[in-house]
């Protein structure tokens, strides 16, 4: 039949040839063991594979659009190299069968790919929180500041998030790891196949269950976008961060030049382009998960054409969380953290006010009581644009009597040191963290 | 400060009392384990906490929406009954600590509630799959009806969605399962607190590593809200068929009268609603897995209001995961094949097309050749409207001479056997899938 | 047929209860007018009818969810009340006509609703812009300060996103103000009714052309999800800009305590929730419109059950909506701006860096050059923490020697006063622009 | 500065080189005419950008990746071509301007596009209902048939659907028909410009009213990608309903050779391919929307680098929205449609029972007693098999006594011309609708 424009896929799927190809050489490899083709054939076949797969390597390859799609582009080329041979490879395979080995092949790989660049990214992270193990920075509860942290424990909060993302990934891997080849159109095939041995062939762990749902299952790209979905929200969450932190209003980071861009109109710009644009990506990714969402809602068995609108979705989301992932991993490990201004801030702002009501409960005050003062104190100081430490005493007297010497003692530094436990931000807590994170990242 | 509708969640939150009550009691205990408060106090909070859970159960708390939330409600219910003592159940303990740690728990449930209604939906295919060991039907693919299959094939590929899908919850679990409480605010608490009891006391399997991440966490209930999607998709797709079954045209499947209505005009109706209503409430799933992710989107640390809107969306979704879960047990459970309707379904067709063009190529004839006399064979019967069976062998060497007599003993049942691969539709290899979804069942 | 809790709408549909009686009121009307029943029978219909509206609104009415919706809730009712006649309200009508009146009377409304808050809301955002005709701010873009703008200016900018929403719900109007009442099943009804004589009753423009269209049709709620989503984008960047220009870093504006909410352990706290919530309520928003199209794709003619699933995200969202314009219009019409730290911030920073540039090229400079000298220039004075005004000329001259004593004279209200072009930030363009947006207020 | 794969866009924007062109001509043509740059320098500037256009459209141009954009490109070819000349075509143009010029124009086309090709749909789809004036089959609720309905009624209906598209797109074109150029970075520009010279150069119908509005607004994108969702949604409806009128099953509709695939595997295949990926397509269209939606989610004043993440999305809309429209124009109108088949379909089928409900309630029998007795009849007919018209008066009269012999004229026929009310399915309103529709194509 003649093609269309409309049912192609060469235009994207040409990326998958060098899986299409190992695929079909471990499926002649087994034909031939199996006695379904002879030996020849094979050795035909797995030669012209090979050297079509050089063709494409070189550059050299006829690429031909009216073939429709890659796979009969390498078949028109096979039969080109050796003759009817070729024909025989599609013997116990339907076109089903092949595609869906090539984009379970794919997929694993691109799993170990973000699983990789995670790490890397993980790895940055780590290295920020190591060298910032005594630098104080306002934590924020609603965008407002709220009580001291080590910068150290904030970007382990960065660490945390990815590493759930890595492990969701390396969950997903096994479902994905299946060999799909033998299903035929949908019922199986009516040759002596070994599907075993094509699944050690091309190191998938296992073989699938049930033919039909085989054919019709598209879970594990579902599955894949859902994992990266989540991933590219958690770098949408760091790139507004970032995009704050490098304002003029916080300034308390500064990217390196490779991670901003200049204004062809301003130029005092410094911006933050690369941020943005991985928060702006994340919607894309959203996206592609709802796309295949929508396509399988309602989708009966077994194969619908409606299936092959799987793979551009598949392929961008491949390349953004992969690019986006290395883009965060040179950007934080490259960034310059103004240290000074964030202990400033701290300083500077009310974030010592839970401390402050807790130094009264601890003297007795009820801590309702204790709450209330503060609020009050706050508002009188921040009405004179005071900080804490420049109130005096008579002036703290002036909200409670029971406030001593002592309530200059009260600073970010105890603050931090105060909330000693797992999980907190006290030094010892965040140090014990940075090993889990050593450890973590070793393991897998 | 003065309620305000929009902040306000007691019509929501409500439905996490007793999550509430028993993360509170845990609290209370720990607090006097490890001296922070008297034992007279604990004892007073936990006696009174678990009146009014009572009360709760029995109707009569006073609720009031002036509160706001079921926490400011139980607070304010719990001064009433012992006074000031119900202060010091909020030592070392945020808000944000005390309503992660109930939907954490109330999350947990729902992931167990989910996993053993899939279990149960399973049953039930898997029972069909049983009794239809010899039920013939056409595979489709393209709605086309394509090759003969089992019956039990056919569900059992429904039981292996199920089963990725129970994977998913039982994997997605692990990491809902993790102690927030002792995060405070965002940084930890000033207090000498036991994560750990508390963990053990409400049955955690650990507690959190990082208080920060800990605070702006939601990746658990997106998880669970892409793992429901997912079902959700694969219940739609059973939907769209059992529409489709249930109709004239195919006329496969007749349900029993609790999943049918009738029609206020129509007296020859009966509709298959829930079917239907399942199919349009993926919907509703997907829509709060986007809602939830748009609210993650570009959110900084730590916590921010908008993360109140992760629980209607949650708790919608739970309800409508089970709700539907229990519909298809009960509607497969129920259902009456016509067992007589899909094999006249397969036989009138042209299934048969790929087995005889195997046939011919098993006598000598290249594969794209038997292929092509195939279409037109068909081309020829179609036309004429008979089935394969009721041409002549006169007619049968119109097309090739290679076709013998044995062409009759070419059928839907030689068709099935032959598809003896592992995952294929011949009997063996379906009883042998069987046995495994057995296994899988009592797994986990 | 007995009532599953599955297919019941009750706990939904009810707040449709007054659309129902009215368009009940309307049929039975015109089916005495055009004798299809009689006179004494509408008579006892319409009374009947008034009486349970009565009963709904005095709380009075007899509920009863096991009759699944609250049109066999008043179909009951009024049987009990005037026996037979009641059943000859059904008369020439389907339920899936009397759902559809319903709800696209509720919709109309729904639109004059959201019409009416968006115009209270731009109200309230030309009242700011009114009264900051002189207060300067700094302008963004990639939230790196840029060039001084008016405050009016940029909530003019607002204005006109809230305009765009204004007209598409008004040109949305247009395709919801149509009757679909007399198609019956599918197909139209076999009575002499009077459609037009229905809509007019009921303040219809016009009546719907194809019944089979009419009863598939779900486009006007999915048109009204779409203006609504994209409606909570606009609230959404509003929002967040009021949560940064709220916080300590920015400090440009102070809510009104109204709009803020304390912390339960942080007493210097001053959390602008309403802002935050609403910035999340966008996923709700975003989710229902995802869910509706979930369900319209792929459903052939004509209704389908899945269709009922239309009302609770329209419900919701309408609710969202006007809540959320409520809470903006009150939050800007009260919040107080910080001029004084506006022009600061404007001022201390480099936002004149494109003036020095046209400076320099106005005195000859290639254009590439001056922006060349611009940029070095900034880098000097920030290292230096110095802003432009503070830098000595002979600093200046350090990077072109064409800089003069009028250096001093390029200001932030030099720049502001130099965009005047139609749209720019200058004076006189935005009284224009003011003038022009009560014009536009006033329209429609 | 370097450039970076990661904020590349050459790759897609290349595709707006002819308004990219168009809209620099018209500027440098204002800039001379306001004196902001010589006459020499315009006309240079439009020969250089003119020639420029011949080497795209001749493949001659070098495009140079590493220059990031499409902007960059012309810029530095045009700086070979004409020298220091070509700077001065940035004097009072931001990159944002010139962008967003672009993309605006593109729009334009692109609704323009959309709009005749649904108009060209319209037009196939009236031809089917002219041509079936006369075309019984079953309408449908809930897959089960209903009533009988003229096939040109059905068709009628999607002729509807596509009816307010096309409104929905002539809507949204007013809001795209805006000039942005003159917004400068945001604030408007410094130079004495005429916008509304180049809105009228280049077909605009106005100008943008803010200019901080302007440089933040991607409504018009997002305006787009909400109406070919919907659009999109329609198509899947007829897509789905094709697929399933094409199966053997139904047998209603036979799609040209043009629309059908084969199976490399099943030589009886006839798939209807074209419909299944147009099906699927809809997702990848929600996911666009959604796409847009979530970058825009909580973006403060004004641009942002997120943004330019409208366009991929916005480019791949248009090629399947006008792909799909062109690929249904053709399916529809070369369908063969199978009168005979759908005629026995309705025949053989009990879609008469309303009808003979409203027979006996003719007679007098109250309405639910006669819907309860069809109710019982249907169950006795199917049970036996026997259509209607097959059964006995005497037959009949085991479920009332009032049918009579002229029971026998309710026919499909009969109950077709019953329902002679505007928008019903009796020829005589059928005819009026194809008058009105024919009427609407004219329109606009």
């Amino acid at each position: 039949m003649p093609t269309d424009p409309y049912t192609t896929s060469l235009h994207y799927d040409r990326r998958l040839y060098k899986q299409d190809i190992a695929g079909s050489i471990a499926h002649a490899r087994m034909l031939a063991r199996q006695g379904i083709i002879s030996p020849q054939d094979a050795e035909a076949i797995i030669h012209g594979l090979e050297d079509i797969q050089d063709e494409i390597e070189d550059g050299l390859f006829p690429w031909k659009p009216e073939l429709e799609d890659l796979h009969m582009n390498i078949e028109a080329r096979l039969y080109e190299k050796i003759g009817e041979a070729a024909g025989r490879l599609h013997t116990a395979r339907s076109r089903n069968d092949q595609v869906n080995v090539d984009v379970r092949l794919y997929t694993k790989e691109a799993i170990a790919g973000a699983i990789q660049r995670i790490r890397r990214l993980q790895e940055a992270l780590l290295k920020v929180a190591q060298d910032n193990l005594e630098t104080i920075v306002p934590g924020y509860t609603h965008m407002q500041r709220a009580q001291p942290v080590l910068l150290s424990h904030h970007y382990l909060a960065y660490f945390h998030m990815l590493q759930r993302d890595r492990e969701r990934f390396q969950e997903c891997l096994r479902r994905v790891d299946v060999l799909p080849l033998g299903s035929g159109a949908l019922a199986g095939v009516p040759y002596p196949i070994d599907r075993k041995f094509v699944a050690a062939e091309l190191g998938f762990s296992r073989i699938s269950d049930n033919s039909m749902d085989t054919v019709a299952d598209r879970d594990f790209i579902a599955e894949y976008l859902a994992n990266a979905a989540l991933c590219m929200a958690h770098l949408s969450r760091l790139a507004e961060e970032i995009v704050l932190w490098s304002s003029a209003e916080f300034d308390f980071l500064s990217l390196d030049d490779k991670y901003v861009t200049g204004s062809s109109i301003m130029p005092q710009k410094r911006n933050p382009d690369f941020a943005e644009l991985a928060r702006g990506k994340t919607g894309r990714v959203y996206g592609h998960l709802i796309g295949l969402l929508t396509v399988l809602k309602g989708l009966p068995l077994t194969y619908n054409r409606d299936l092959q609108e799987d793979k551009e979705g598949l392929f961008d989301t491949v390349d953004t969380l992969h690019a986006t992932l290395d883009v965060f991993a040179g950007m934080i490990a490259t960034a310059q953290f103004n240290k000074e201004r964030m202990r400033q801030a701290a300083e500077e702002s009310y974030v010592l006010a839970t401390d402050l009501a807790d130094y009264l409960v601890a003297r007795g005050v009820p801590f309702r009581e204790a709450h209330a003062f503060m609020a009050r104190l706050v508002a009188y100081a921040s009405t004179r644009r005071k900080p804490f430490r420049d109130l005096t005493l008579a002036e703290y007297h002036r909200f409670s009597s029971k406030f001593g010497q002592d309530v200059y003692q009260v600073t970010v530094e105890a603050s931090v040191a105060a909330r000693d436990v797992p999980g907190g931000t006290a030094l010892p807590q965040v140090k014990k963290q940075l090993e889990q994170a050593q450890a973590l990242l070793q393991q897998g």
